[in-house]
């Protein structure tokens, strides 16, 4: 079979790519961090080389951030576009690092053999992962295997403010058939899997006021609505006994598995106890009777991710405060719709409401579920070679958050 | 009646006694500041001159903070201990003072003349009208009603740490007939009355545990148990529908009133609407049933003064804490017993842990409600002379708390 050829020339080429991966690596194409604008556009060049090189039709892109590079090769056969990320994350504590972050070194560890520098495992590292594939594809056969766009960004570590505009002004050019991005993590080291599934959030933030001032607890103690005490029944009240959440309506949209990914998901022997004792747990706290992976792929959460009012330092202070706030966000599968849950959580909220007291609501962030439908013969064909190269199944999987 | 001649004494004495006054709020004495503990050292000097100038047998005697100030006179009658404080609170913020908070100034205002000076109300303008009274009786008289202690400290503003090591060391000296305490509020400006019961208090701060480390709740959202909700959980829980406290055994030793007391109460005609409206609240939230005199004074209170987990600071992140945290305090009353509370209270918490939460508690405090037996013939003499003076009848009041 011809692509026996090209993996050849893939592991022959392993010293080569590992220079041009470290290369890149040493970039310190931080993207939040404004003094390393001109790296991250050195990055971006670096791409467009490297890419050029290849025989790819590839430019740097201006935004109002840093740039996009985006190139385009091959003129038949399906469209597929390839999605990364040139910039990293900042690199501070940096008496954590035993190497210079940008000084990357390659390592004998327990787990193998690793690259450590900022950056070699997100993203810069799964991204020249693709465009070696192609190197060895186009060294070996002398042409490209199907129409293939290169999207690469370098604002995903800060957010991606410049994406979507860029995506809308460069509708035409990006829209392809399939794209294949590279920035989840790996479900487990020795096993291969698509993500196809990723949960949608939401956020709001909620805060209880009761009395219009801070009181003293010994003249106002029992009398006045104390807003922690209103902001806790809330909470207590968003999941029943058997751990499901109770704003009405929360459900609609959430999809049961299908048997086909039970029992995909099944095969993947996930080791559910271990998963809890790493973190000091010995049961899982959600749903009765959905399993651990299950929850965190395929079912819908509620979580208070901050909580505080009244007197936090050291000691005590008996003040009956003012108000009480509450940060709480929603994982969210299927299609359930995050503007409709947000406005059956505030309405439930405002409904619980004692007299005197009211509340105010802040949103942050509102993102449905992902998914893709992976009946596309291109997914089987994807887990295919997956399943091939590392001679283990490759699974369907989905992703608890990003 | 030989009282009239002494009562004109003290109007005719009032111009000298507010010099007087006035002299003892210039000393800046803030016992908790080291800075001016040669002010609190000046502050009780200037009490010994003039208690001494009156004939009283005085002394400063040294603790291990700011000195106290005891003096004694009379050798017939019942014995009474006459306590009060010099020292003041800090003054900051200053920008807030419209003069020199050590430059008492006499102002006409809404509410009539007033002294503006840190300490003229707390303690040393309370403290200096017993001395003013007994400087008139001495000097219509000649000699003293009764036997009479002063018992005069310097760190009331501090937490009184050497108050009642001094009280045992020389219990002897102290022990007296009845204490008349110039140190709680004035209940209402047109309306004379004696404290005779304070609530107690007792604090308890609970952390609770789930899993060993902050997580990603796209990660663990759902399965891990989230700290924030056993903690919602358990405050939620403190009261009933109803408003009364849900801790076994919480109002064992709590009173009904007296039918005496309560007349006196109702007979205050406190207006509660106007109470509640002051603090932007139209209903009282406590136990039902109740007046909102009734609770301040004479019921218990379990209230939430602190609340913290998680994220906290502006925008979203969304961690799973590992920890959440409370700050509970209790007033008590009557004879309840805050040892009993406490354990009850902890056992309670204890109980309703899920699988895998732990807590832990450090306690703030422990003390009983006070109560003096008001049946003493004392206390009807004393409650006579204050409406006969106010043409007022006086009550028995509580405090909500000090």
């Amino acid at each position: 079979m011809s692509l026996d050829a090209v993996l050849a020339r893939i592991d022959d080429d392993l010293p080569a790519a590992t220079e041009r991966l470290l290369d890149l690596l040493r970039i310190p194409s931080i993207s939040t961090d404004p003094a390393y604008k001109a790296d991250c556009d050195r990055a971006a060049d670096w791409l467009v080389r490297d890419l050029s090189e290849l025989g790819v039709e590839v430019s740097k892109r201006p935004t109002p951030g840093h740039p996009m590079v985006v190139g385009h090769v091959g003129d038949s056969g399906p469209h597929l576009l390839f999605y990364g990320h040139y910039d990293v994350q900042p690199v501070d504590p940096l008496d954590l690092w035993d190497n210079d972050p940008f000084d990357p070194q390659i390592e004998e560890t327990p787990k193998g053999t690793v690259i450590r520098g900022r950056g070699s495992s997100d993203d810069k590292g799964q991204l020249m992962t693709f465009v070696e594939a192609l190197r060895a594809w186009k060294n070996v056969k002398g042409d490209w295997p199907c129409r293939i766009t290169f999207f690469l960004e370098g604002e995903e570590e800060s957010g991606s403010p410049s994406l979507v505009p860029f995506m809308k002004e460069n509708a035409d050019e990006l829209k392809t058939d399939i794209a294949l991005i590279c920035d989840t993590g790996l479900f487990e080291s020795r096993t291969p899997a698509i993500v196809t599934m990723l949960r949608g959030l939401l956020g709001e933030e909620l805060t209880i006021t009761g009395p219009s001032l801070d009181l003293h607890s010994g003249m106002y103690g029992g009398i006045a609505m104390n807003p922690i005490r209103v902001l806790s029944q809330i909470i207590a009240s968003l999941h029943d006994e058997t751990g499901r959440i109770t704003i009405p309506g929360f459900y609609d949209g959430v999809p049961e598995l299908s048997d086909e990914l039970e029992a995909q998901w099944q095969g993947l022997a996930f080791n559910h106890q271990k998963f809890l004792e790493d973190v000091g747990l010995s049961e899982p706290a959600g749903e009765q009777d959905r399993t651990p992976l299950e929850m965190i792929w395929s079912r819908p959460t509620c979580e208070v991710n901050g909580i505080w009012g009244g007197y936090t330092g050291d000691g005590f202070k008996t003040v009956l405060p003012s108000r009480a706030h509450a940060k709480i966000s929603f994982r969210l599968v299927g299609t359930q719709d995050p503007l409709a849950i947000r406005e059956n959580f505030r309405a439930m909220v405002s409904e619980m409401l004692p007299p005197d007291c009211e509340v105010s609501f802040a949103p942050h962030g509102a993102s449905g579920a992902s998914g893709a439908d992976f009946s596309d013969p291109m997914f089987e064909a994807a887990r295919k070679a997956l399943s091939d190269e590392w001679n283990i199944p490759a699974a369907y999987i989905g992703c608890g958050g990003s």
